[in-house]
């Protein structure tokens, strides 16, 4: 039985190193990269057991896309298309005042194809825990009945299921990705989201925890995550509020800080642990995650467990 | 006035360095690559005065293809798009027997919309020549359209139109392609076409005499050009037939040896040199090509000259 | 017609990755970069319609520098020569307190030699603005000579003519250059200067605003900028003082940073905005340019824009 | 159950780029390779279900192994240890007359010390067929040990044991590995030899298919496969002889030629095709790995039937 | 005759570049690296003549440490062996919270089987000062009694003997430390100490001047330096006591900075200056090698002097 | 005493990587480079003690050339100047029939005003061997005229005086190099010289043999070495002649295969061996550096003695 099964697109990222410019930079980085792989793989390497479900095109490209998830320990249960293209992304590292700017080319992935019943529904079934968010649902009407029915099986079952709102203003407009989102919300029973998202998408007021507890009251959520960068974090959690700083870091990369969050949440509540202690955890991992170029959390407990001590920082030798 | 209209698709290249793998790579090179802009870099760069038409998206994407052309003297006349994407290809060099391997991710490209009303009609109307190719058909049913609107409007208005076969079996069938293409016949004076498509393409039998004669014969080009890869080039002109050697090349980088001889052949044309002395000149081109990485002969007239002269291949200091 | 004609020397520059020194580096980045072309570059790519005149050695080193200009659309008039070097200069990005240090190497460069009877004069009368700066007639007295003709020259046939000071400690004394420069400002209509340039070589007192009227009164420019660095600018012109704060930034690479604040002025002048919309253009544009590495200012109108709307640095997918 | 469990040392290697030397280059290519992982990596990635078993320290360059093995898609059932070293090679890639050159530093590498009692017998047990070569018995004591033992209980277990001589001069003298090597040979069932290894360090004499003979008679082989570089190989198999021709190739990279032939060879037998099929499947993927920069056979099977079919080296787009 | 001997083993330094993770690199910076060697480059850099000794074995890996260090001017006189490995160290540059990370490889290398009798005592005792650290009677028996051994010599002779503590805790514990290192201070006529190593190895109270005094006293030394990082360093002298603060900087790499400091304090003595001009001189070069990747402090004396002036930092041209 | 002094200009090299163009590469390789101190490396890595002479500008790029010949343990004894440029070249690999492209930007360098009187004359004197080469006087006619005054000290010291031709087209005409070189071969011992040069620029007719006859004959020399490229080379000494082919090799940078082979000549020449074996010596590691970047000879006395036994282009493991 695996620990955690997260479903959803994975790119291949292209960024020119440093701080160049993609109208002049003559090779780029190319890496693997997608929120719900991301989150499988920072879960998976803190001591998870993940597989991530996905649909590729059968080429070097899909498979450019395993290899770099699968060399984190990550399954991959893969439906391997002769159909669609391999999503990819573009980004430039701005830093300010130019910023960090994504341009997406992932119409038309094979993923935006997947339906329910191509896709591994035992192993969704068998799981802790399922993992979605709401880019997946933006992408295709059929990947928004496929997420529906995903998120619909893993609860009946008895698996929980958790759910970042992730909006993406590229893809969709906040009233169109309200309705959806809140369709799929009965299914959910952790339910993370960005402040920011909450009041610009889900149309809340108030502070956090404001927000937190009128989610969790209106939809009936177990937990519900409210992130607000260098903010900190807070959980709403059985009637309680639990409030998270966020550690301080040199910023690297930022792509990926919120997964690195979940990944890590996830991980330590699939070990038993506590809200306030998962929460911590995902903390210290995000603050980590901003240090290391790419999407993804190349972390070690160890490490995490470092930040959390306040020791991390110094030359180590 | 231009010399030379050329109109096409331009991609952009990505491929690992030297004989990696994209499954295992972690960079890739990034260039600008495509049949009708290599050959009016071609050209330009060898005396002509050239001008690219396409439709981009309005994009650091589409910039990058701009940068990568006009950085060799091209001017390019480019609708600016808000819809459709970049296309992209990805490349292997893989050498023998892995071979040479091109993965397309093309589709839905902006200039899949490219619509003659949007097109600068008077640019190509102004032309001595100009020149597309059987690629920009097979993209899209309005593209197949707007070919055949460009070089009737180019004939019409007694500009030379120059068209090169150029079958990728990656984007359609034989039949498909002949039936397209000998649909645009009437309007092309000078055909380029290798044997091989002539062959398995245009159903032509016999040699490759035999099928520049019969080519001239049945859409009365004026110029019919067959290439043979290493057993060099033939020309149909005038009733007279000339044939080309190729000259001996270390092969670093095959892509766009075509378009080179092409760009070359039509550089020395507009020039007022006679077919004999412009299959030289594109026979040399095309042998300077494949030393040079990425699909564009970056070449000088003299390095060409230098070529047919016989000196070349020495370390000149 | 053109918006803008430069006048200048290009130079390649040479640069270790990072903060790589030079004695220890076995690699190099290779860029085109001289003050001139940079503001033809940020001219050009914020929507004037630029032109740069120089004179440069017929080898690839001299292609090389057209090249780099002309990918972002800048016309280049240049006189090719058989004579003289491809000036070249050395850079090391230091932090503090090593400091960023340049290397020349540009003695004998081709353009040192250019004389005002080789050099495209009717295009810049026809230009709406003709721009050069204190480095050109520090490079050769022919090209004193040069410097003086063409900004006459314009200036007569009612192009507005532009002016930087830019002194450079290592070309040539300030006395020398005072001596030089004051000779120049009767054909100069805008002025722009560093306030301790204007300080150190131009002998001004007082502020900022005392040092752009007396320098308006002394040489009646029509436009006075004194450029302050991270405290800003302001312009004196037609009577009245404007100040301009710079914009906050991350730095990645400085160099270029007063060309970019130059050139962007200038296309807002040409677009026919009031000089305080040029000077916030030039500081949002400046404060760009130091994000991006190399010498040009690689930024669209959008960008200049957000900056300036406040809502750059975030990320943007 | 798994089809093919493989055992021994995985290094990490470290080559300059290109031609360069390890005295002057300032970085290095940092990659995973060892014997058994290679045979692992080539039989998974051509339809075999792979698991490599070893000893690793626990820490990143650990890990780093495992990455680069998983990312093939290989499981790795791996023994972390605290005490030992990561192995590593450094390569340079001489040409002609200066050679490939191999620095091993490999001393004390964890694996060196793995024992029986801590290796996943049960896996070996389970597995269809069970690798090893002749390196892992040369490492220390106990590695002669342990591969004496995990042999006989494949074998016992009714696994097929396959083995590769894989003699190393820079390990020990020819005399103590036959000495080693011939305690083995009792316990495997599937023996490979290089012509030479079996001339030099064997003892055997006369052509290809008498020293196959020769060794299955003596040791009672089910199999002996003698490889001869480009001489092709050839295999004697229930009392028959079956010869296969190298296939042409571009080598970029050597190393691993062998390996991959296995890892082809065991697929094929491993998916119930007879030898003959086998021998040219292990003869095409070893072609095509001699083109692929690395110890591994990053190849498809559609590749490799290319290359049987004899279409491989041209371009496909 | 030479200023300063530095006796000590010189690694191989292998990091990814920027902020990469070792685990997910595909390649490596490559450079020599030693405490011991650092301090003779920096010295010999700033003017004094150094020669550094040590033992190596005799191939690619350790010619590339002497060339490393050559190419600064140290002399090298190095004992050439068959036997040892050459040593290695990983290093991650982490930034906040994830911290600079170091994995020695340096078991059993070459150098730990130095014995003095191999090594040039006579170098030694001609020299006007002798350095080693702490490091070096940490890696093994033979060089603490090697380094035991050589210290006595030099003292005898009427060298100056100077001695940096250098704890790393990767290395041993700080009793065993304390202990080798007692023993040594005998010898040691100029000791430099971190604060945090003299508080924690050597069992010292109270602020820096307390534990200069308290050393001095109890160990006779001629001079002690106590280093405090960014709260600069302080110096015990003929019964004075002299504070020096540190210079701010920008970090790239901070690996190397206390040799740094060290081999310019040096310098500075030798070229006969006192105890505060030689602390000024080792904070700046401190600082200026902060901003140097690498090891070694690639710095010149007008660099140092810039420092010193306070006029580092902007840009020269 | 040293046993080789070598007396020229050493440029900084830089090159595209792989065979990319300089007019198109964003990046360039930088290494030391001259004929003079590429044959003092190849004779100090071959058991020569050897040291350059020369005069450098003092800036990191002179600093740039003395560690690129100092980390072989090439001893440098340079006069630092204030004046005058680093000279540098730039080299495309350009593969048939594109050719080896080399551009010198050597104007100026501060080796051009190198007198006789400030060099270090006693150090010449002391050699056992002092070689130039015809490349020092074409550079300027003070080097002409130091060129000759150190030969004539050299020669009546008794130090044995080497001298290659190695013309080069881009600095002068046939005609003015003989006139210039004849003057110069009175005070020359050890004349190098490749056929074609001997007949395009001494007017030599004949094969080899006669060309090195007629020579030792016409100037005394005691040794005429006349090279061949492909052919092998040839040597006049006392009477007799000596043939040596050349070795087959795969060429990766031809640039400093005369340089090698002198290098490696003299080595054994001063080590004792007869003009036979020196011959041999010469061409094989003159075999050698074609496989190796840059124009230095980077191998060792094992490696030419592996080519010498045919046992070389293995791998070695």
């Amino acid at each position: 039985m695996t620990d955690l099964v997260t479903f959803g697109e994975t790119m291949l990222r292209l960024s020119p190193s440093g701080h160049e410019r993609l109208e002049t930079t003559d090779s780029l980085e190319f890496r693997a990269a997608g929120a719900e792989s991301n989150v499988a793989v920072a879960a998976q390497r803190l001591g998870a057991d993940a597989t991530w479900v996905s649909k590729l095109p059968d080429s070097p490209l899909g498979r450019r896309v395993t290899a770099g998830l699968r060399q984190h320990g990550v399954e991959t249960d893969v439906v391997w298309s002769e159909e669609g293209r391999q999503g990819t992304y573009y980004l430039e590292h701005g830093g300010a005042p130019r910023g960090t700017n994504v341009i997406y080319d992932r119409s038309d992935a094979a993923v935006t194809t997947a339906e329910f019943d191509e896709l591994p529904a035992e192993t969704v079934r068998d799981a802790e825990v399922f993992y979605t968010c709401g880019i997946t649902p933006a992408l295709s009407e059929t990947l928004e009945a496929t997420t529906k029915e995903l998120l619909a099986t893993a609860q009946q079952a008895g698996t929980t299921t958790a759910f970042d709102v992730n909006y993406r203003s590229k893809l969709w407009e906040p009233n169109e990705a309200r309705e959806t989102l809140e369709a799929l919300f009965p299914d959910v029973d952790v339910l993370v989201v960005a402040a920011r998202d909450a009041r610009e998408v889900l149309a809340r007021d108030g502070d956090a925890a404001e927000i937190a507890s009128s989610l969790a009251e209106e939809f009936d959520f177990e937990t519900v995550v409210v992130t607000r960068g260098e903010a900190g974090a807070l959980a709403h959690h059985d009637g309680e509020v639990y409030e998270q700083d966020a550690f301080e870091t040199e910023t690297f990369d930022p792509i990926g800080t919120g997964d690195a969050f979940v990944g890590a949440f996830l991980s330590r509540r699939l070990a038993g642990e506590d809200v306030p202690a998962a929460l911590a955890y995902g903390a210290a991992t995000a603050a980590l995650k901003r240090t290391i170029p790419g999407d993804v959390a190349v972390v070690t407990p160890e490490e995490v467990e470092r930040v959390l001590d306040e020791s991390g920082g110094e030359i180590s030798r």
